[in-house]
């Protein structure tokens, strides 16, 4: 009989933003897998490193940070060695940061093995709650619609998708975050845009947009618009 | 010195899919208020009752289930009570399902107290991100576009929500599903929505459209979209 993958939402940095299921299933786990930098330590790895149980068999899915650019050979190697324990009856835990099925490198693995063996996901605590929650403002209230929109997408895209709904969380930031502003001021919303880099991470900050703008952002950066502003409600 | 307003997300109803966070501060407040029916038993505090401290005071805002209609007098008069116990230096816990500030009915309380009291929130796992686990498919990849809709919007509005992403969640069905239905058929999107009710809860179910529309859907039962169906990486 085959092992479970599962899917472990781990939040988005604070430990005590993990849930029991994922504690509990972290302790109990013979494989864990998770993706790390090139050299040095994985944040989800960090997260979940209080309750790994003693001897637990790790595979790190080593590969550049360039979110731009798909890492496939890494994900093929980690699926294979990930199969291995799977077919020899090991359940294997997957740890990502924030929730595994919203933008998680989780989907890489999914889409290798989901057809294989039994998949669990385990959700975890998304970006744009945990930077809600340091903002001090709500995401959504009453039937408010809410977009949320990867920052590398074109201008004219970001422009349009910000149009159709009354809140957003534009993600993902980096290198984008100037096209971002010139989108926000055409609109006319940067008064009611709120920018939170590294929630729940150290370095966490709740920044004004122009200090954000000179300092740059990171790519774990949002920006939470809410387009009734302070009359929210 | 005032007491603390905690905002305390305790997820969509599995008592697991609470954080550590919420759970330590569970069992540290003095007091806690949570949203409850006329009669019968609080959800919320239905999943936070494990971790209360014996002989905490309890507030239950108490009020007719009805979404559309808001229950304003209620939120008074729990505001108030809530803050006699925050001006005398008590803590309160709001117990939220899911996210306090994703359609949390914390913002009601929000609104009346955090311009008077420190609040902190602490976020939760949110109903899309419970969907998808419970749908074993992936909400949004790469640089997908999301859209949160909830389903009492106008026909033509969700219609236009639906057209502006990749993805979508279709929240709060209830009696809207058929409405929901109607523009997902107009928009060939039935073979890329899934339906799931009660997440987390006791009756969770992953259901066909049709048999979801055949037996109607309560308040708490979304529909995910992706547009790339199975091609979704």
């Amino acid at each position: 009989m085959s092992g479970t993958l599962y899917g472990l939402g781990v939040g988005p940095g604070d430990p005590e933003l993990l849930t029991l299921k994922a504690a509990r299933l972290l302790a109990a786990v013979p494989v864990v897998a998770y993706p790390a930098p090139l050299q040095g330590d994985s944040l989800a790895r960090t997260i979940a490193a209080p309750h790994l149980a003693p001897g637990v068999e790790e595979i790190a899915l080593r590969m550049a940070f360039d979110p731009e650019r798909r890492a496939d050979e890494v994900y093929d190697a980690g699926a294979e060695a990930i199969a291995a324990h799977l077919a020899a009856g090991r359940d294997v835990a997957v740890l990502c940061e924030g929730d595994p099925f919203f933008f998680g490198s989780f989907a890489y693995l999914f889409a290798r093995l989901g057809q294989r063996f039994p998949v669990q996901v385990v959700p975890g605590i998304a970006s744009p709650m945990a930077c809600a929650a340091v903002a001090g403002h709500p995401l959504t209230a009453r039937d408010d619609a809410l977009v949320v929109i990867p920052a590398p997408r074109p201008e004219a895209e970001i422009e349009q998708l910000l149009r159709a709904a009354e809140a957003a969380v534009i993600m993902k930031l980096g290198r984008h975050l100037p096209k971002v502003l010139r989108v926000l001021e055409r609109l006319e919303l940067t008064g009611c845009a709120r920018y939170v880099e590294r929630a729940g991470q150290p370095g966490q900050a709740l920044l004004p947009l122009d200090e954000a703008a000179r300092r740059g952002a990171p790519y774990f950066a949002l920006i939470l618009v809410h387009k009734r502003g302070k009359a929210w409600i």
